[in-house]
């Protein structure tokens, strides 16, 4: 050991058994789902096989939105120049940030913050009103509500039905809600709860740090990433212009899940 | 469409109907694991259960592995500058390369040069004993094989364990096991199949690409590289020198799986 | 036009015709330095000779400052695993934030802040006193002023010297030195302008906007980022352990200009 | 020093006193432009005079090429999502690659090929013949030659006319004339020298290896990047669809150089 010796927290990878937050790794494999074991990875503790199926439907919820996004777009821009599927991963997770997938974290802090407001009392459709006129007064919008092409997003049905089903519901879906009643009581218009909304609320209610909400998404999306990344190399030619609207879904047709 | 239209076969993104490769996501959610999302995503259809069960399985295997890999120091490199969370996850993702995480690729077009000589009705002890020696004539190093640390990797002997165990087993895996064999023989020491070589093995049985060898990798690793980042901004100071090897665990302690 | 058209005022490329903010690149070319041109891109107005020689001084006086910065470590971090160039750049441009680099940002400012005071009629002394006396009670450090190596950094001295010698001193020159004094007085010890200071002071007297502070930095140090990537590739084994400080300087001995 | 104590021969970080491969940082500051200082710092020695003037020419003829290159556009989509500007700015480095700027690399190759068939005794037209008559035989096409904007590239000029008067022409100029006649008559039409082809056969003629191509590509463009990111932060809204070609320059009407 030198004068600069430090800790970690994360995994002991000593000669022939590595343990990631004290479980052995060769343990987990085949016995928990990636979903928990990102949950693992990232909050230190093993999520019930419950909450587990619910990470893995939420990682499923992000892992791609087609070539729009300007993620796919960067990765694709990056893959054309000839760049190498690491590096193209790499451009596209740069562009995760506040506006591409930060309104998870920002519904989180949100959302924390109405419940705090929860506890001297009060109703959460009440307090989702106050916040609601105070972030009209400020000209703000509230992060996770509301989507460009989606007006009834089927992940966030889906995410919150599955929280129902698996028992996963807390004061964060119960705000989210109030969030999206007052916000139509104050717009006079629907602004319903988006994907990131409805991941924020679980992600509040499996109680993860707020900061971790971009973590949620890169780690889901990377695989989208990837995916367009490699496509990229593979159907189209070097240094084409890439349109970032202009292009068609040209796979499998539409099918059913058996 | 303009004169710069294209198309992409990954995900269709129609209002309020969201489809990977031809499949509803929220279908999707809550009935497939991530890891047979990733397998969906990457190779355009949907793998059994089992598969998926192993694919969950391969990918805890690479969710990381402490902090002395290139990739996790890069990050918290990143992260002790006041890197956000995306750009310390994005260095990380940049030093996934040839030399880290590439010998699942390498491994896989090994594998899969040795399958193609199986044609000719050789057997794989004769292909492996043959191709070891062009190796060692060109000395050139088999990728896949050998460890720095661990000479009995139990993720190798667990992924190998439930491959057989959900009937997952194939010319890649016999290849790796023969070739394990030849290396023994060749060298007069054991270089056993590691994770790199095994994940290959099953990556090249589930027919995929070989160029998506790192693919896979930096999608499992990128948990790793989050938990990395966020660790380092919440327990160190910024700007502090980060000693590659002088680091010791002190996470939760050894605990068993219930 | 699509209804996507959008306008940048940077360079104009018309087929045999490139303009830089209006002046043909070819016309630059031989004639101006690359600070001048730099200025020029960054700022929209090409700037005097005097203050293209003081700009190519401070791009000079950034290009490098040897292994220990963690932008260097980065780029031999991801070259050591076999990254292409670009990459390893990549990974060191990703490494240049708040904490290494930053410091030109926060001090800009700092000195902005300490200007705009002294509209009331106050003295520099007065204001850097008043000020230096906040950022004690508030427990913050001023950036730009104190360095862990260097005590009388020399490249401080050669910037200002410089600058007065081509007459490029305005009030963030005069502010710095006032807050040199007012720390000292302050803290009972000297804490002298750094590099990061020096050059602070000289771009608010070059009016450039505070945010591009961290642009002017990651201009000059790319260089030293190439330098970096491209000899650990030529002299390294790939995946060496890169410790940050135990490494000596073996290039060509002391020199004089001639 | 520790097992793992290293060594590199680029800087020395004294205290007090730093040396950029054996000078004195803050001599060098002042007396030399920047463009001596990136060929001292990346080829270990200084520069002539009419070399540095050569280098910055060559600084300034890839600073920037408007919107169009993939690493503009890659720099703007992370910085329409809320990246940092070093973030955006890696983004963009990691767009420049083999087929955007790697063509002065590939030409540099191109010609050093040729100079050492040269050796025979044979005449640069006739190796230029040979080699044109190779690639078109193997559908390959020569890089540096031909540009999709310009058909008389004003750079390639500009490059090669300062070169002359500065008495900086060798084999690598002399050869990529050769090449350009060699290709107008294996084509039929002309193909002519373009910036990536000039800088290549300077940067032969100025003894750079090969493989430092890129790099100097990226030290000359990571301003245009910076300039780009900060004008998308600056006059653009968030998350807008970036339009690859859809754009027009509204910045300073054309103006002369005084």
């Amino acid at each position: 050991m030198s004068n600069l010796d430090w800790t970690t927290a994360i995994t002991s990878p000593q000669p022939n058994e590595i343990r990631l937050r004290g479980y052995r790794i060769d343990e987990l494999m085949g016995r928990v789902t990636f979903g928990q074991a990102v949950y693992l990875a990232l909050k230190g503790e093993l999520p019930s096989p419950q909450v587990g199926r619910l990470m893995d439907a939420m990682l499923v919820s992000s892992i791609d939105h087609g070539a729009t996004p300007p993620s796919a777009l960067a990765s694709r821009t990056a893959a054309s120049t000839g760049a190498t599927l690491s590096a193209s991963i790499a451009a596209g997770v740069l562009s995760i940030n506040r506006y591409h997938g930060g309104a998870i974290e920002g519904c989180m802090r949100l959302l924390r913050e109405a419940i705090d407001r929860l506890d001297g009392g009060h109703h959460p459709a009440e307090v989702a009103s106050a916040m609601v006129a105070e972030l009209r007064s400020q000209k703000r919008r509230a992060p996770g509500f509301g989507h460009r092409i989606h007006t009834d997003d089927p992940r966030t049905k889906r995410l919150l039905a599955l929280a129902d089903e698996l028992g996963v519901v807390g004061d964060g879906v119960t705000m989210a809600r109030a969030f999206e009643t007052a916000l139509e009581e104050g717009l006079g218009r629907r602004l319903p709860l988006n994907v990131d909304g409805a991941l924020a609320a679980l992600l509040v209610d499996l109680e993860f740090p707020s900061e971790l909400g971009n973590a949620f998404f890169i780690v889901a999306r990377v695989t989208g990433l990837a995916a367009h990344a490699h496509e990229e190399m593979n159907r189209q030619r070097p240094m084409r212009r890439i349109h970032p609207t202009d292009h068609r879904y040209d796979g499998p047709a539409p099918r059913e899940l058996e």
